[in-house]
Formats: C-alpha cells, structure tokens, sequence
C-alpha cells in the first residue's frame, strides 16, 4: 500500500526564456516569484495554483509543461505507472522521470508537502 | 476592472494516442473519465487536481499542455496579457488562444464555472 498526490505543476521553459517566462506567468497568474538560491533553475509561485506548487524550470529542452507526483513510496508508484504504460526516461536525485502515452512528461517524487497535508489530500493505492 | 482565475489544465494529445493518454491520466491520478459528447475531442477528468478541470485533449499537434484562464472580460484579459508579452496565436469559438513569453500556449475563455465559486476565488485587476 502506497499514497499519492500531484505536488507541482511545472513550466519547464527554455533556458534562454526562462526569466522572461517566470516574469510573465507571475504576472498573468497573480502570484509572486521566488527564485530558489539553492537551485536556481527553479522560480517557484507559491499560490499561483490552488493547492498545488507551481514553478517555472529552466530547461535545455523545447517548452513543456510537466508534473511531479509526490509518493511516499517512489518505488511502488513508479513501478504502478510504468504498468499503466509509462515509460522510464530518467534518474535525477531522487526524482524519477518518466513519459506518459501520449507523450508527457511526469516526475514521481518523495512526499514534498507537510506530512499532515499530505495524508489528508492523498490516494492510497492497495 | 475585470475578473480571472485559472480554470482548467489541458493535456494536449496527438490523435492517435489521446485515448490511450486518457485511461492512463485517469488511472494515474484516480480520477474517473467522462467523454463530453458534445465535443469528443475532450476527456473531462473531474476532480484530478484540485480546484482546476482537468481534461485531455485530443489535437493535431505534438504533445503539449495548456492553461485555460476564465475571465468575466475576453477582451481586457486578452489585452492585459499581451501587454505582457504575450502573442496572438489563434480565435476559437468564444476562446482566445495566446504564447506566453517562452513557448507554452494558454486560452482566455468566458467564466465557465458556477459564478459564485468564480467570485470566491477570482483575481481582480484594475
């Protein structure tokens, strides 16, 4: 048995736009920008989405958007997704990647929000 | 004065695979699958993030997201984010489709949600 949530939303933007585009989904969305000074490639807008992390990543990749699923079992929900028909890309920390049919993109994540929070809005999977 | 919240995250689909993505999609974030009869090309997945529709849809285009952003003035916001850096992309029906600074697509549609619950959670720009 593991749980599940959508944890963020991500506009991931070409590098060379990225500053451009957090500017502007700040102001579109209504919400103030944070660049994280750890990793920089990250400007998060807290409140941007109801109840879900938005953020705008840098990438060395055409536009995307993806999502990260926070787990607190990264191995169960991957091996789940993978049996839905995902298929894996890549590794990253501990971050999982992993391509939906149809072509998305979707990370699975160890849990991120505050435990509480994230037992009251998760799935439980058997 | 005008009124915007973001309504709705589109999983833009190609064709051939947007119902493979759908039972996926809706497997993967437990959300049941309603077909609109009136529009096929669209997959409601209610209830899948919180606070926002979420549907799949199916397109004659790569794979790619977009955001559906209500207002209770088309126009206004339509000028508001083009003043932004926004660029128009395409008229549909009642929806404006604009590419935000970066590459990612996102609509300017009329309030579709009950108009009490938009009220509550509505932006508001002078």
């Amino acid at each position: 048995m593991h749980r599940t949530r959508v944890y963020a939303v991500l506009i991931d933007t070409p590098e060379a736009q990225a500053a451009e585009a957090a500017s502007f989904w700040s102001a579109a969305l209504g919400a103030a920008a944070r660049v994280d000074k750890r990793e920089p490639q990250f400007t998060v807008l807290p409140d941007a989405l109801p109840g879900l992390v938005t953020v705008v990543q840098s990438v060395d990749d055409a536009p995307r958007f993806h999502i990260d699923i926070e787990t607190d079992d990264v191995r169960a929900e991957t091996a789940r997704l993978l049996a839905l028909g995902a298929t894996e890309v890549s590794d990253w920390l501990e971050c999982r990647t992993l391509r939906a049919p149809g072509g998305h993109l979707l990370c699975v994540v160890p849990v991120h929000s505050d435990p509480d929070y994230f037992a009251a809005h998760a799935h439980t999977w058997p």
